[in-house]
């Protein structure tokens, strides 16, 4: 993956919210519904059954669950609405696998997915199996106006799935970090190589910029309305904060210092007794992280990860700098200015995730998607290592709470000196 | 008090941060402070000794406690670092009354604060009687060097202490809103009226605002930079939301439909067991509002008082509307066009309490005043029925966390269509 | 007060339980009510209008919570119910001071009681002067048969109110000791001298012994039924467990070794940081004790205090020895062979606070003073320096839960080799 | 299963803490140690490895971590300390496999245990089989005083393992009762039939018994030291209380009415909702028992099962009567007058899970077993249809918390009148 603020490239469907747009063909949409199914299996084909179905917090997800959720998904949204030929694979499957969406019934508690031992791998396989060949058939064989309807629904659905997959990572690496063991997800995995390092400023002159989705491609209704704003002056800083940075920061105190905190940051280290970003553990004195390969030593050059924003925040006032807003971040990732803005760690900004001006949530059960997070959470901004091919774009909004570090989180600084 | 947006008068201090203004007189700052140190005794003399000593949540302090802080204030960043004859009351009331001010020193536990009895409310107004006469002593004779010096540190510490007379009354509210037996703090009190009514909207086309502080007069750092900002376009509501109002959301079953709400907001009414306003009971089948007057019945043409964030915002997504952005309130209040912007209830904005571009927190102790609250909590605007006179401000910037309610908190609506 | 067993002079009441005692007199009743009543009064005498109204912990109560709930007691139980001349104080205290009387109708919840300023302590004043008043010519103009009804009812609320006596003691010390300043509540207590010092047995034999209680005098319920009981063999210790054995636990790591604990015992040790026993704070390195007097250096000849049940039961472990059973105790007591039985500290016993065999109930609220307490606390056995005169018994069962500390409870060994 | 006292036959081991018995013979050690062992597999069989990796509750453990737990016991007391040959399967299972024994070496925490998910089911199986090998070499190898020194560890590992054989099915049903689609363990399975029915009294007179194990056979040191007990007179229920009993007791109110209560009792009850047994659950109206075979209806004269303490104690007060002492049970279960003593549910008593006098326990980890629980426990007595053939006895003493409810608990009565 380059640093180029395109990213990837989109998925090869088009968006049938836009009038103008080509119609949809039924072959491009299977290609990329068994392209996207495919990598979710791909994902889950290192884990063992057992693996598969704990739920190591109640943020995270047992595997299977994601499985299975990303396959309601369809059955929900799609096949349930618009196909009539289509017979659900289970009566109880829609309440077990619907996550957060009230307008879709009523649904099983978030906290206890790790409960549900049964059904189990095999019966999630092969429900799976049974909703894509109803998803292949229904596609290939709908007429051209049915295929315009359902087309931004399967978008939905694939981009959907995408993100359950970044999930499917972060959560099993929460699990595997909490076994003393410390298993490795594949024990071939490497942390990705850095771009650009050293210390490098982008300038940001004040000026009125468009932001936001514009386009025809693929975007989740956060993105939107695009919208003017107003940004600069602002120096961001071209590369990562790296490893190195954060072990100089623990140095000088940084974990102890509650002058550097927002207090509500420092209550949370506190009481959590932070001392380091998450994932890293002293093993006979020396700091190691726990990887989606194992334990392994620290590497100075790689980017920090598993920071909350909290220590991100702190870490900046230490360094006598601030985190960007999530709009300079898009103004200069637009400019192709920033190295590694995707792939290898999301990066706080201290934007708060609150609602574009005029924001409405779509209609139906969807509209509960992306609106009704819009508090208490921050914008984090580019991509990780977890997410999968074509998902990145420089629009995307991606949102979590101050004090979660499970993720692939890390910043770039900025300056306004 | 009017609706307009300069509201009240300003305290009659100079501001010494900045050079050009005229040099600070001991006469009016000693009037300035006697005044505000009165109004503190004012308001807790309705209160009994029992009365003043009791925490009745973690977030609310007891009244003698507001006494004594306001007192430390003084004694920490006036006469303790500046006037070499003073001595302090007490060797241990730094301790217990220095509130969150790491750079100051240890300090008592923020939810143990009602297990003080001793010293007692005489204690304490001896202690207020002391630093009164010190400070007096004080500004009288200091040379002008050391007035310019000191001129900004008391007027921060009256504003602080006029922020506590606020405080002490929705503490002492919610204090005896737990009471079975539901005493009057002024069984005199009676709720203000607004000044206007109905529907009616004030347009903001697309522009570019200078917005924050810029002048001479008394502000927090955290109203500064001043700094330019795109607003608009967008419609504000002239009006407060009403009690009428918010009836009707109850009646149409506003607190029991979840797609209304923000997912932790419905969390919190669903944990909460809200069922309406914030110091609202049923009373024999009729709705009350507890008030500084004592149980009431409900005006339907006052504004809504008590309502978190959350409701506010479910409210706005009810009625078709959103809250406004602190910037449009600023800009429209700026251009008077606002009604009871000031002296009824705060009103909540979609703005995170966020840093404004460039903001440092001032270097020393009192660097902590503002800056380490940046997070997880959402803008206020305007000054409501506590807020001391001379202390409302258009650029004043007032902040609680979303599910809080037992401030004067209420809102008015926007307009994106 | 000596260490005999039969401790001090009984109430100069007689039990009307017992048809075969002579009939209650007025005169004699009311001088007891007033003896009692007054006892209450001097020991609050010394308490703040501040001081009363707090609540320190859920377990403790505000000093004029105590005060009030006595004096319900009366009008409860006594003038509401046969008093048909009486008007009540005021409507809301029932509601207010009930503590825990399922059956005597709704009440205030018991974690908020230090939420409750209004009434204030002048109000509770006048209401037990009310009570009183009416009390003392309820009693004056009473005939014989109303006062034979009456007369238990009496008797059972002064020995309630005794019982609250020591409570409002162990409750006001533990808030003078979350103070950072360590009030004194009477700067000129000193802690009692034991008795006996040294380690000395009496020996038990195995024999049946009548236990519990039998003859006239006043008693709880829950010392019925007078039964048989197998004790013995056995020897326990003739004096208390003094601070310098403690010291000598606490100085062979007995804090910090799981090895002699109880499971739970342990995890409440840890949990809440014991190191010593209750009330002991290091103060520049050396062990002080928050006491009546305020803190004080630790006597080690004093007998330990303010220890839990885990505690007692770790420090005999640890000492090769036991606790006792309260039936041990009992027969020992009556055997006059125990130094200290009454007047310094409550003895824990290892007998889990259960029912005698046939227990049962009284009828009505006041079968719930009692019995539904029983399960998951332990008897202590004796009484404390905080017990009033005459409120010793060597059948009387105190209880509290294995982690209580706050009362003064402390212990003797017992040894089955 | 008959309903007498001496239950089934006990396994074939003799116990080498009566240096007057047989030498034990490995031929029959090993057969029983490889009897024990298999019934653990065969519980273990109809259970998928999903189901065996999750923990749901802090009080249940994870399938595979009792059978893997089990095997580290005789890893740990038996191989580990007495084979020299022997090599541990895996150098971190001890920290992982140890429960709570403190003096063998620290430990995984308890309520993480089903974050585990490797090793998996197939490592917990070769583990078995690991250890199985090396005790049967061992055992078959060992000479005459090391077979005598090691029977009696074997005996408490194989009685250690039964008892975790019980707890494997209560915890998977535990487990089972968690998902909604309500999952049979073994749907064949059907509940025990009792032996009697109807109300039936056992009388006991009063009289000095011996109680408490004092033969040869195979008992756990809580059950010593055997000591003469004061019993009666007193009367038993001859037979459980059924469901029929528990409806009638539900359909009066019994969970609504806080004065059947303990006080604790009913603040869990209304904390927890309860409003029936453990494991019932109403579907469309009617009550369903969630069982080993599935969701079953309510069989009348089925004894009741999963109900805790509190309720069991309830129900004695509702119904006139009270809870039996385990002396009492084990007296009149010595005299075979209890009908369905053993093998249908556990029968809670009265008695606090205390020492017997002068009990220590025995020197070493294995001292750990028992010891270090007797408080805030009850003693049940009897055993369950979940407990292996083998195990049940006279002198047995269960416990759980008086909260408990999810072990195959139930209940008889006793009468005092
Ligand atoms: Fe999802
Ligand atoms: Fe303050
Ligand atoms: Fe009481
Ligand atoms: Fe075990």
């Amino acid at each position: 993956m380059t640093s180029s603020a395109s990213a990837t490239a989109p998925l090869p469907i088009t968006d049938a919210r836009q009038t103008s747009r080509s119609a949809p063909q039924s072959g491009s949409l299977i290609e990329a519904f068994l392209t996207v199914r495919g990598e979710t299996e791909r994902r889950a084909a290192l884990l063992s059954p057992e693996d598969q179905v704990i739920q190591s917090m109640p943020d995270a997800s047992p595997a299977k669950w994601h499985r299975a959720h990303t396959t309601w998904f369809f059955e929900q949204f799609v096949l349930g609405q618009h196909c009539r030929a289509y017979t659900p694979f289970h009566a109880d499957y829609a309440f077990l696998f619907n996550s957060y969406y009230v307008s879709a019934g009523p649904r099983h508690t978030r906290g206890e997915r790790g409960l549900i031992t049964r059904p189990g791998v095999a019966d999630i396989a092969a429900y799976r199996r049974h909703v894509d060949a109803a998803m292949v058939d229904f596609l290939g064989s709908a007429d051209a106006a049915t295929l315009a309807d359902i087309a931004p629904l399967v978008e939905v659905g694939l981009n959907h799935e995408q993100q359950h997959q970044e999930l499917m990572l972060t959560d099993i690496l929460h699990a595997f970090a909490q076994n003393p063991i410390a298993p490795a997800y594949d024990p071939s995995w490497t942390f990705p190589t850095p771009t650009g390092a050293g210390e490098e400023w982008v300038s940001l002159p004040e000026g009125i910029h468009t932001v936001g989705h514009a386009g025809d491609g693929y975007h989740f209704d956060n993105e939107r309305p695009v919208h003017r704003a107003l940004v600069g002056p602002v120096k961001l800083a071209r590369n990562l904060v790296t490893n190195a940075d954060w072990v100089a920061f623990m140095a000088d105190g940084g974990y102890a210092t509650a002058t550097l905190w927002l207090m509500d940051g420092f209550a949370a280290a506190s009481r959590e007794g932070w001392q380091a970003p998450g994932h890293w553990y002293k093993v006979e004195g020396e700091w190691r992280i726990m990887t989606l390969g194992g334990l392994k030593p620290v590497d100075p050059n790689a980017p920090v990860c598993h920071v909350s924003y909290y220590e991100a925040d702190a870490f900046a006032r230490w360094s006598g700098r601030h985190l960007p807003t999530e709009m300079e971040w898009e103004v200069a990732a637009r400019g192709h200015q920033l190295n590694d803005a995707f792939g290898i760690v999301w990066q706080w900004t201290r934007s708060a995730y609150s609602p574009y001006p005029g924001y409405r949530a779509i209609e139906g059960a969807l509209g509960e998607y992306n609106g009704k997070f819009m508090v208490n959470q921050l914008v984090l901004r580019g991509s990780s290592l977890a997410t999968p091919a074509g998902h990145s774009r420089v629009t995307y909004r991606n949102f979590f709470y101050p004090h979660h570090r499970w993720q692939f989180t890390g910043l770039r600084l900025a300056d306004y000196a």
